[in-house]
Parts: structure tokens; sequence; C-alpha cells
């Protein structure tokens, strides 16, 4: 693969020297910002990841700011989720869907009072259509990205190093929760959350002046944890189930394709912008959805659909994929047709190194 | 710099194929799709650019369509360039805005037929704007991404490549108009136009089938031409003043910040969201702006804004930059203050690797 040109448009972050100085090797660029994708190698960060504690810059999942008297009501057009439950301190994964119930992104919404909302966003410029709409409503409500940038601490040891710098209450902060915990005089949101399965905190790092000494206590209170500069693991995120916008799923899909019909409180999510469309949904039940799929044999990197055959009949596409060195096959993601998505499916999916025999999955591996 | 990661997320396109087997060295991501940077080197694609002809995959600059009764509505909504007199067959560049007048891009728009465009984008979602706009006012128009890639053929040599591939009738297209050309029994949109001032053509490919069949028509026609794949030149759209949106200006910027003043008829743009905003720019003039700038001494690659300095103050940051061989210095794109934007000021440009002079230039240099 070629390298990624520098430039300012692909922005650097407030950690972009930690990665560096970490010894970054690979690159992708998700919401115009960069976005480590591998330090020693993907297998070796994997089993880092699984056995220690890893800092990751993700940045990139930049935050939405929605702040108003309008907030509560912009928000819950936005999704399907019934957002009436939600409290100040609660995370929510929220799909957003547009007027099709084609999904717009997956973010994770943070309650930050009655009415103000940061929207952590996944691999598209949602800004744009959240301000589209409070525009073309007329909603008296903010919308704009703040300087927040997040910061994952990720692994079995994530709560040792995070009481080391932020003290023994982190421990209490709940799954999905956030509170608030002081660094060098100011306040952050930290939620235990993160894109792995391996348990672990984000900090919502508010001012990008403290973003490098943020990193460099972690990393020095966690010098005899074996701390290392990490990032989202393609293999560990595959075998956790833990889905990509952009990759398994996008504007094409519903919510329910994507296995998130559990997300969808069509019945009560009254104002949601794709509701009419989504209630059909809930009523036909969709005709494809995300699996688990286990591939055999070698296979190169995804960086396209694969097509999944049936008696050589398209009956879907892998999305995702990778070797994995715990469950010693290819984990993958894919959407399958509702006539092939049972598991125990035995089908074919076509790589641009050959076809490859694949079986659908009751679960996903984590 | 490190490399690039595969994933389904950053897209390929109709011509990755040729792309590579081409021998591409560098890319970037544009649009959530990959952007070639350089090939052999970005010196030796720029003489080769400025000699001979080149084919670039340019399929990143995606199409918004808008389609329907409301479409003309929408568009003028967009912009404050003034449409009224825009026909079927024109291009026309023009910033877009939100409500506040700060770009959210700065596409070609492609008139089709009356009620109906392509908005062939900068970097950035402008889709999920124009949704966001459309459901939000009710519009009886369709939004979408279309199968569309554009295909740009640049350099002196075009004219007789594009001759030979399509027939000597495309000669006769004018800059910013376009025509319908036939390939493989398709009606293809080829436009004069470009992201170089070499001259040249951009043909909107719809279909993605026909990609590659395409690109080596090209290729093979133009093989006594020293045809060559290719791809926007950082070094010679500098030197033209061509702007980057995302670098050289972005949401926080006005038009007449980014020296995009004509584009905007305020007066008359009737409709424009962001044209209350506009008439108060209009009327006090911008307090900064885009400016061509020469730098001194080696530099390394622009990949963030450097301080532009006058006695230890920051009055403006340079936000493109690149070492010239046919004009000897660095040129530069910078935005500046007023206090500091007359020709011939000279500052100090704080760069990564140590302040260098730099002089404010009165005109781009081609």
């Amino acid at each position: 693969m070629a390298q990624i040109a520098p430039s300012r448009r692909v922005r650097r972050t407030p950690f972009s020297d930690g990665v560096e100085a970490a010894g970054v090797k690979g690159y992708t660029v998700y919401n115009r910002m960069l976005l480590p994708t591998v330090f020693r190698s993907v297998t070796e960060d994997y089993h880092h990841l699984k056995s220690a504690v890893q800092v990751w810059d993700v940045a990139c999942e930049r935050q939405v700011e929605v702040r108003g008297p309008d907030a509560s009501r912009l928000m819950q057009m936005l999704t399907p989720r019934d957002l009436r439950g939600m409290l100040p301190g609660q995370c929510y994964y929220v799909p957003m869907v547009d007027e099709t119930g084609g999904m717009l992104n997956d973010p994770v919404a943070v309650k930050l009072a009655e009415d103000r909302f940061w929207i952590s966003i996944a691999d598209s410029d949602l800004l744009l259509w959240v301000k589209g709409i409070a525009y073309g409503y007329r909603l008296d409500v903010l919308v704009d990205e703040p300087d927040v940038s997040p910061l994952a601490i990720q692994g079995p040891k994530s709560d040792e190093l995070m009481a080391r710098v932020f003290g023994d209450a982190i421990k209490n902060v709940r799954f999905f929760r956030f509170g608030w915990f002081e660094f060098q005089g100011r306040q952050l949101a930290i939620a235990r959350s993160g894109y792995s399965k391996q348990g672990g905190y984000e900090i919502y790092v508010e001012g990008g002046d403290i973003g490098m000494p943020l990193w460099n206590a972690l990393m020095e209170a966690g010098a005899d944890l074996d701390v290392h500069a990490g990032c989202p693991n393609l293999i560990e995120r595959i075998e956790g189930g833990l889905l990509s916008y952009g990759n398994d799923m996008n504007r094409d899909n519903t919510p329910h394709e994507a296995g998130l019909g559990k997300f969808c409180s069509t019945q009560t999510a009254i104002g949601c912008i794709g509701r009419d469309a989504l209630l059909r949904v809930a009523k036909d039940g969709p005709n494809k959805q995300i699996r688990a799929i286990a591939i055999d044999g070698d296979i190169p990197a995804c960086d396209r659909a694969w097509p999944l055959l049936a008696s050589g009949k398209v009956v879907g596409h892998v999305t995702s994929a990778a070797k994995s060195p715990d469950y010693n096959t290819n984990v993958a993601i894919g959407m399958v047709r509702m006539t092939h998505w049972d598991a125990g499916t035995e089908l074919n999916v076509r790589t641009p190194a050959g076809e490859r025999r694949a079986v659908v999955q009751d679960n996903f591996w984590i």
C-alpha cells in the first residue's frame, strides 16, 4: 500500500506528536483527521490490547455539540432511539437516520445537561446534517464542533492506570456513564466506554493544549503496566462485533439491517425524522442483516466489499475481515440475505485472491 | 510518513486498478475515497503535467445530484452566486455557505437540465447539508449521490488526446461548458475544466463499469503523446492559486476571506441561506484574506497551519506550501490580516523546521 500524503486538510490531533514518537506505522483518515491503525504490528497490538493497557488517539471521533432550549427536541429528531429517559451523565449509542431510515452515522450521544449534548461521531460529517435540520426547522439551538478530542484508554489494566492519574473514584464510573475528573486544573468528562471489548475509558479532552501533557502523564504513570500507544484494532473489533460505519453499513442500510433494531423505539421515538420509514421496516423486518462470518484459508486485506455466493448467486457481502490468532480462523463481518443468514450456512466468498469457504456464525467471537 | 491502511470505508474508485498499475506512490483521502497524490515524484509529475498530458483519477469529486421541481430554488439557497443566468450545459464555480456565511464547500455546479444539477464537491459531506435543507424546507426535490466518477485529462496535450478518443468536436467545448460525448455506446458529460492551469477536461464517468475501459482507451490513444497517470499536483496548484477546501479555507471562513467575493452576488442572490450574513461582510469587507506568499529557504511538508509573524505577533497563517522548480522559491497560500496583506510585506513564517522569511505577493505565479 502507498504512503499517506501530508496536508493540513487531513488534520493532525492534539496527540499526534505522541503518536509519532511512539512509532506509528499506519494511518487511516477518519472525519478528515489522522487515525493511527498500527504501531508494532496489527497482531502484536492485538495481543497487547488483550493483556495490558493502551492509550488511543481517537480525536477523530469529533464532537457535534447541540446546545439550547431545543437541544432535546433536535436530538430526538436525529435518532429512532427513545431519548426521553436519558439523564445527564449518561452516554447512549444512537443510530442516526435520514427520512428514509438510511443510517447517517452511529455515534455515541453524551448528555452533559438537560439542554446540552455532545454527539461523538463515526466517519461522516454529521455536523452538516444536524446544522441543516436545525436551520430548516428554525430550532432554537446552537450546533458546532467544539475543541474536544477523545483519548481512549483500553485494555484489562485500564482501571489501574486511570486510577493512578485520576484517583480511585474513576473506578466507580459505570458502563456508558461519565463523570467529571480533574487534570491540571481542568475538568474533563470521562466515560467508561470505547471501541474494544477489553474494557476501558474515553476521556473527552477539552482544549487541545492539554493533549500532550495528558498523553505523557498516562505514559509515565503506566510504565510498569506496559502501557503503549495503541489504536482501534481491526482483529479485536471484528471478534467483538463492533461495527464500523462506512465499512459494515452506510446510508444504504437501515439500523435493522445493521442489527441495531434494539436501539430503534419506533413506536415511542416521536419526532424522529426517519420514523415513518422505520415503522415500515420494524413491521416487515429487514431482508438482509449483519452476521458474524468465519472464512477459511488465506485472505488479503478487505479494502472493498467481497461478494458472498451461494450456488454462484450473490447473497451478501463481506465488509470487514482479518485473521484471528485467538480463534484460529478469519473473523469477518458481512451483510447476508435472509435466505442464507442462518447460523451454520456455508457460502463462498469471492476475495481478490480467489474464492474461500465462509460459514455464517451464530454470534461474534467475544 | 506512515502507510495508508486498507479498508472499505476509504473507498476505491472505478479507476483504482489503473492507478495501482501505474505505480501510485502516495494517497490522500478525499470525501472518504482514495485520491492519488504522487506517481513518480511530485516534481517529476509537475514537469510532466506542464509539458505533456495526464489522466487523473478524481472520482473523489463526488456528485450531489439535485433533481426535481424545486432544484433551482434549492441550488440558490446553497450559494451566494446568482444562478439566474445559468443555462443547461454550463458549469459554475459556486462557494456554498451556511447561515453565518461560513464556507461548507467550494464545488463546481453542473447544470444538466432546468430541473437537474450535479454538484461536484470538494472535501466535505455536502450531501448531508443539502439533504438537511431539502428536508427541513420540505422541498420537492430528490438529493442523492449518483454513480458518477470524474476523470480529468490535464496538460497541454489534452486537446489532442481527447480528440483521438472522442472526436474533434470535443475541441469546441468552451471553458466551464460541457457537452455530451459517446464512449462505448454511453453518453458522457465532458467539461473543459479541471484542477490545474495547464488546460484540459473533466469527464463525468457515469457508471463505474466503464471506468477502466475508458482509462485504458485514453492510455492507449496517448502512448505517443507521453500520456501518464497523474493527479492534482501540489506545486502547480499553488503556483496557480487554486484553493483547496480544508487546507486554505474551511467553515470558519467567508468566501470574501477566501478571495471569492466576486462569486458572491449578495444583492441579487435572493434565497441564499447565508445572504444576511454576507451582506454584512460585503459591506464591511473582510479583515483577513487569502494571499500568495513566497517563502525563502528549505521547508518541510505543510501538514498544519504555520503562523505568520510580524514583529513576533501572529498576523496570519500559511496553509499550503511547496518548493517550485520553475519559480525558484517556495510558493505558498496563506490567510493574512489586512494590516499586513499588501504586496511586498515582509513577514516571518514559523514552520516546524524553524522560522523563514515570507513575502506577500501581488498575484499567484501562473
